[in-house]
C-alpha cells in the first residue's frame, strides 16, 4: 500500500520508519519548500498546483500537521480516502468549533467566551474574572497569538498585539500538572488507549514527557479515556488523537486536540508495546490496531536548537536516540531520547543524566521532582 | 554521516530503518539487479562499472552479504573506509581458511579435511569416520553444494553430485542443539556481545531463533563470547559479526561465522535495548556501541515463501511484524515476527499461536518442546 503524507517533517519521517516494516511505501506533500523527512519520496509543491501528481502515487492519505489548508484535505478526499477525516482538520484549526465539540461532547474545558473587538475583550475578562488568555481563534500554535491579561485594562493592548478579528477568551486554569492521553481509532471502529503521559513545558515547547503519568489516579485515566473516545467517535475518526489536558484540584480540564500523531507520544517508540506511529498506520491502513500497554517505564527528552553531546548520550544504557537529520536553529525540534527505567526514581536520575548534555535543557520540573515518589 | 551498503536486501532496509535515527543516510549498490531494500537511494550495476558512482556518494562503505568479490571490497577500501575490513569476506567466502582461522585462535571446528579429488574424498571420510559431509570449499552457502556420505563408497557420487574442484570434508557432529553468537566491536576496539540464541533451521532455511537461549550454562556462554571477541580482534573487525555453533555433550563447537547482521540477530529489534542494526551502524559510523541486554525472552519467527494471515498476526499483542515488501516464492525469506514474553512456557506458546497463521511454519522443535522447561 502506497501511504501518502501531507507534510514532510519529523512526524511524517517516524511514520515512515515504522510503516516500511509493514511494507507500505511513503510520498510526501511538501508546502513548505522545506522538506525534512529524509525518507521515501517528496513532492515539493508551494503553490498547491501538483496536487494531482501526488495522488496519482498514492492509495491512501494522511497528514502529519493540522495547518493545512481544509480544502486541500477535501479535494483529496474526491479521489481518494484522508484518515483522519478532514472535518478533525476543520475542529483543530477552530478555536470555538473545538470548545464548542469538547463542551457538546462533556469534556471539561476552561470558561471560555468570544471577542470580536478590543471591548467585547475586555467584557469578556471582566466576565471571566482575571487573569484570562486571549487566543487568536484561527490560525495560532505553539504560543503564538496569545496574550495573557491580568486585568481588563489589558484589554486594548492585547488587543492589538495579537492582531486578529476574532479572539477566544480563556480563565486561566490552576493545574498541578499537564497531561496528554493518545488513542487510536481503526477503520472497523476499534478503539485503543495508550497511558496517560506527564507533559513538561518550557518557553512554550515541550521538553519531557513522562509515561505512564506517575500516580495518576485509575479514575481520571478512565474520565480521559472516556473524553477521547467520545471524540473519536463523534468525529469517526481513523488514525491517531492526542489530547491534551490540565489535572486541576477538581479533575481535568481539556486544553486542546491534535488530530495526528504527537510530541508527548514519542515516549511510544521504545515505551510501549506498538508506537504511536506504527498504530497510526495500521488505522489508516485498515489493519488491527497493536498493543498500547507499556513496556516498562518511559521519559522523552526533546532536543531542542542544538544537539548537544550526541556520544555521549549514545553511552547511557538506558537511553535510545531519535534525530531527525536536521539543521540547528534556536527553538528547533532536532530530535528525541527515550529514557528507560524500571523505577521513577530511576527514571527521573537517568533523565538528568541525559539532560546534562543537551545545552539548555530546563530542569525537570515535574511530579517526580516535587515530591518523594 | 553518508553509508553506503553493498547489497540491496532486507538487511540493508533494516540497517538503513536503524539508521536514519542517527541521522545516517543510505545508499545502496546492487550487482543483482533485483533489489528489495525500499528505502534509500539505489544504485544497480550489474557489471560492477558504475562502482565510481557510487563511492562519490557515500562516506563510509558496509555490506549486508559476504558472497561478493572480494576484489571490489579492496577496491573500495583505497578511497573509503570498508567495515567490516575486507579480509573478513575473504575468510568467510573459503572453508578451509575459515576453519584454519578457528583453529589458530582455538575455537573448536568439527574435524575435517580438504578433498581435490573423488579419491581424496574417500579417504577424507575413511580417516574421519562417516557420516561426513562434503562442502564446496568456495562459493557455498544455503546448503548449497554440499552432499552427506553416509560411506566412504558415496565418494563418487558426492563428488560428481558437487562438481567443485576443492571440498572441505567434515566429520559430522552430534548435537544437542544449534546456537549462534552475535558480538559487534567499534572502532575503538570496544566489544558488546548479545545474548546467545537457539537457532532451529528446517529443510536448511532459519526457522526460529529464540533469545536469550533457553537453560544455556554460564559457562558456555562465556566459552562463546571469547571465541567471537578473539575473531573480532584477530580481524580488527568493526560492526556486527555473527558466529553459528553446535552445543554438543563436550562444549560448543563453531559452524560457521557471516561478517554481517545476521538472521539469528533479529530478533534484537524489540527483544534488546539496541538492535543489532543499529549497533552495526553504530559501529561502523564510528559511534560508542549500544547496550546489549535482553528486554525479556524472545522467539523470532521467519516468514518463508507466503505471507499467511498477516492481519492476524497484527492482532497478536506480543507479536511484532517486519515485512521485506517482497514478493511471494518458495523458500524465499519474506519477514518475519518477533515474539515477545516473560516467561519461557508463555513464549512456547505465543510463537506457535503466531505460526499457524504462516502457512508451511514447521512445528516449533526446539529445547523448550522437548523438555518440561
Amino acid at each position: 500500500m502506497r501511504i501518502g503524507v501531507l507534510g514532510a517533517g519529523q512526524l511524517g519521517r517516524m511514520l515512515a520508519l515504522a510503516g516500511y516494516p509493514l511494507a507500505k511505501t511513503f510520498t510526501f506533500y511538501d508546502m513548505s519548500g522545506n522538506p525534512s523527512a529524509g525518507v521515501g519520496e517528496v513532492i515539493i509543491d508551494k503553490e498547491g498546483s501538483n496536487l494531482d501528481e501526488f495522488l496519482a502515487r498514492v492509495d491512501v492519505v494522511t497528514y502529519e500537521f493540522e495547518h493545512l489548508p481544509v480544502a486541500i484535505a477535501e479535494r483529496i478526499a474526491e479521489s481518494k480516502p484522508v484518515h483522519p477525516v478532514p472535518r478533525a482538520l476543520q475542529v483543530c484549526q477552530n478555536r470555538e468549533a473545538e470548545k464548542t465539540l469538547f463542551g457538546n461532547l462533556g469534556i471539561p474545558t476552561p470558561q471560555w467566551r468570544m471577542a470580536d473587538s478590543a471591548d467585547a475583550l475586555r467584557q469578556a475578562a471582566e466576565r471571566l474574572g482575571c487573569p484570562v488568555v486571549a487566543k487568536s481563534n484561527t490560525e495560532g500554535y505553539d504560543g503564538k497569538g496569545q496574550a495573557v491579561l491580568r486585568s481588563p485594562e489589558d484589554a486594548e493592548q492585547a488587543w492589538n498585539a495579537i492582531g486578529h478579528d476574532r479572539l477566544m477568551v480563556e480563565k486561566f486554569v490552576e493545574f498541578t500538572r499537564e497531561v496528554s492521553i493518545i488513542a487510536v481509532r481503526g477503520t472497523d471502529g476499534d478503539v485503543a488507549f495508550y497511558p496517560i503521559a506527564e507533559n513538561v513545558h518550557h518557553e512554550g515547547i515541550l521538553r519531557y514527557s513522562i509515561a505512564p503519568a506517575p500516580s495518576l489516579s485509575r479514575e481520571l485515566e478512565e474520565k480521559a479515556d472516556g473524553y477521547i473516545r467520545a471524540l473519536l467517535n463523534e468525529l469517526d475518526y481513523v488514525g491517531v488523537l492526542a489530547l491534551e489536558l490540565f489535572e486541576t484540584a477538581d479533575g481535568l480540564v481539556a486544553n486542546e486536540m491534535a488530530p495526528r500523531v504527537h510530541n508527548s507520544g514519542h515516549w511510544t517508540m521504545e515505551g510501549a508495546m506498538t508506537s504511536q506511529f506504527e498504530n497510526h498506520i495500521r488505522a489508516v491502513a485498515g489493519h488491527p490496531l497493536g498493543n498500547t500497554a507499556a513496556r516498562g517505564l518511559s521519559c522523552m527528552v526533546n532536543i531542542i536548537g542544538e544537539h548537544g553531546e550526541i556520544n555521549r548520550i549514545l553511552e547511557l544504557p538506558y537511553a535510545h536516540l531519535h534525530l531527525y537529520a536536521k539543521e540547528e536553529r534556536p527553538g528547533r525540534k532536532l530530535g528525541h531520547v527515550n529514557v528507560l527505567a524500571d523505577s521513577y526514581e530511576e527514571l527521573k536520575w537517568r533523565v538528568r543524566n541525559v539532560a546534562q548534555f543537551l545545552p539548555g535543557s530546563p530542569e525537570l520540573d515535574c511530579s517526580l521532582t516535587r515530591s518523594a515518589v
